[in-house]
């Protein structure tokens, strides 16, 4: 029996809500650029600091010691879902980091514009790395075709000279077991597509009309006369927060990336606000209608990723003052955390373990003042793989029996 | 997919330099026969102090909690080899324990001198632990035999009763799934040798071969007129550091056993010297030429299996007296760990937590001013299994990168 067969077989309903505060990339380094202190211990919050002395603290590891987490495994890890387990294809991360709605049984394809010489040779992968504006324009042409052999051909711009297709069929099956078209050397032609199994046998003979069809398009392109498709992949096949927990959820997530994954998972997306505050004020306005809450701060990896230690510390002081709207309705469990931690020193994600509270009824209180990283070495959740956080979570909330007799 | 699987997905090369410090057993427990304090604990360690209040501290697991490791196990720990997935056979380890060196191919065998009746009964199964000297002379005896059936027979004699039987080839290949002739109760005949396959019993026949003429050739001995195989056993097919992490591996160890464990991962063997100080010096020598060093120290261990506390804390002591050699050309990443702890109050290997440290330009610093047990429980490595440390030193290094987008 494995941790999900357990969670399965304890899981149980009631009327309480769970909040999952996620600052990505939250967890950093101390470092003598930066005043030997981390943004979080740098950072005046008073609010964040009152709730770490009566929750229990500890660091949450976010696929296994070592290993740095892109946005994908991280979030998945935060939900329970094991990251080395559930793949999702790199087209399909691309279509829902742009937003794109995916349906099941969708397929869908990161795609390159690229320069194709008279001899059908690439010889620039990614046509001199076009404008995003260009781009838009040149999807606009590709999006005349619009179906082929019964299957939805949906063209999405991207940034610079990427864009996504989607296919859908709404009568055949179709796979993705296809090989990228994309010759990964300059001097060779594009390859044509081949299907693994008789479903993606006929995608990919769609695809290949599609390139047909879309190269002619834009022959008379100076540069971006041709398009590479890569990473094609179906929607996974992921059973939901629903199925998983007995957990009806929203998500109140500002950028695409994190809303695609939320989706995935079957979470209700909620208006997010243009501000730390409007996150909170979602929750406020919908906490009624959900047991499960995930908030999705972006300000704190986006600071870590481009070095911006003051920009970090803003965002940290920026949700501790916020913090009290959520507050004065708090919810039965609480918890503050982070997918992974995004060192400013770095300027990347990290590996490092990330800083984790949950407050509740039952967190009792460790002999810890703060919420940072040096305080989380001391308190009573340990080090932990983020994947059991769920299971702390729905514990926390008496929605997990005990297990065995 | 698993650790190993992400490990091969991420990792990249570059020009840092790795250096693995692995001070034998240094793991202790405060007793009251003892001061109440351990070894480290005990020990004035200015350099290690220094060090440890600008790295990350924690405590490594040798294998799983409660388990106490050989040095075979702890030691590929150590390298991220999951040591409860790779098995090397106890005639492999015996004979790379006394320096032989194991080609590809070759079959080890465990031998022990043993008394025979003349019903060819085993009346004593150690020939009453005959010394070294004694085994010598009766191993030079068994060297007349040089080969039997093509398979070349090579002896080596170890400590006490014991020698090593290595079986080489070059034709036909040789199985090692054969049995002991060992009887296991005296008072009963030495067993045949039988294999389980078509490679194994080919081999089984030269080994009754081999045991029959060994036999006539010891016949005039008194006590040591016999002798028994065990723990037959392939070198085992494991990838190299170079293979699994692209490293340029080099060992400075002293003791045959981890010089064996360390060329059986690829390791290159430097000089060792026959001082700590001279581990160092040999690492000044050689640094440019490797990426990964791993140097062993051995002092504390025996220390630890003798009850010898002052002997530990002395060793302990030249360690952080010498630690400057190595300091003066720090690594980019330098993990100063052990395979295990050995207690003093035990006398033996033990399965407690190992005190470790990681010095690099991304571990940040704790709270932490000390090197020893208690202290490396505040740290930000948590507690960890060993199989994960390379993970976290290859990161440190930057040649992991990210998991999935």
């Amino acid at each position: 029996m494995n941790y999900d067969q357990v969670i399965k077989e304890t899981i149980k309903s009631n009327n309480s809500k769970i909040v999952m505060l996620v600052m990505d990339g939250v967890g950093d380094l101390r470092s003598p650029k930066f005043h030997n202190k981390t943004p979080l211990e740098y950072a005046q919050t008073p609010n964040l600091d009152k709730l770490a002395a009566v929750s229990a603290l500890g660091r949450s590891i976010p696929i296994l010691p070592g290993i740095t987490p892109g946005s994908g495994p991280g979030h998945l890890g935060l939900f329970g879902y094991d990251p080395l387990q559930i793949a999702i294809g790199r087209g399909v991360l691309e279509s829902i980091g742009i937003g794109f709605d995916l349906k099941n049984g969708d397929v869908a394809a990161r795609c390159n514009f690229a320069t194709m010489n008279e001899h059908g040779r690439i010889t620039d992968r990614r046509a001199g790395r076009i404008p995003t504006e260009i781009t838009e324009i040149l999807c606009q042409k590709l999006k005349s075709i619009k179906e082929i052999d019964g299957v939805e051909i949906i063209i999405e711009p991207g940034k610079g000279h990427r864009f996504v297709t989607v296919f859908r069929s709404k009568e055949k099956e179709i796979g993705a077991l296809i090989n990228d078209t994309d010759p990964l050397e300059e001097g060779k032609a594009p390859l044509a597509a081949k299907g693994q199994n008789s479903q993606s046998e006929f995608l990919a003979k769609v695809i290949n009309k599609f390139v047909h069809l879309g190269y002619d398009l834009l022959k008379n392109e100076h540069s971006a006369n041709a398009f590479l498709l890569r990473g094609i992949a179906s929607k996974p096949k992921i059973p939901t927060m629903r199925d998983k927990y007995l957990l009806e959820s929203a998500a109140i997530a500002a950028y695409p990336m994190y809303r695609g994954i939320a989706s995935l998972l079957g979470m209700t997306l909620l208006p997010a606000g243009d501000s730390i505050e409007g996150l909170f004020q979602s929750y406020i306005e919908n906490r009624h209608k959900y047991d499960f809450f995930f908030i999705h701060v972006k300000g704190t990896d986006q600071a870590g990723e481009d070095g911006d230690f003051d920009s970090k510390v803003s965002c940290i002081e920026k949700v501790d003052k916020s913090l009290p709207i959520l507050l004065e309705h708090i919810p039965d469990v609480l918890t503050i955390t982070g997918d992974h931690s995004s060192p400013c020193a770095m300027r990347s994600h990290s590996w490092h373990p990330v800083p984790t509270l949950i407050h509740g009824p039952f967190t009792g209180a460790d002999d810890v003042q703060f919420f940072h990283e040096n305080a989380c070495n001391q308190g009573s959740l340990g080090f932990f793989e983020s994947k059991y956080l769920m299971g702390i979570l729905l514990s926390n909330a008496k929605r997990l029996d005990k297990f065995g007799a």
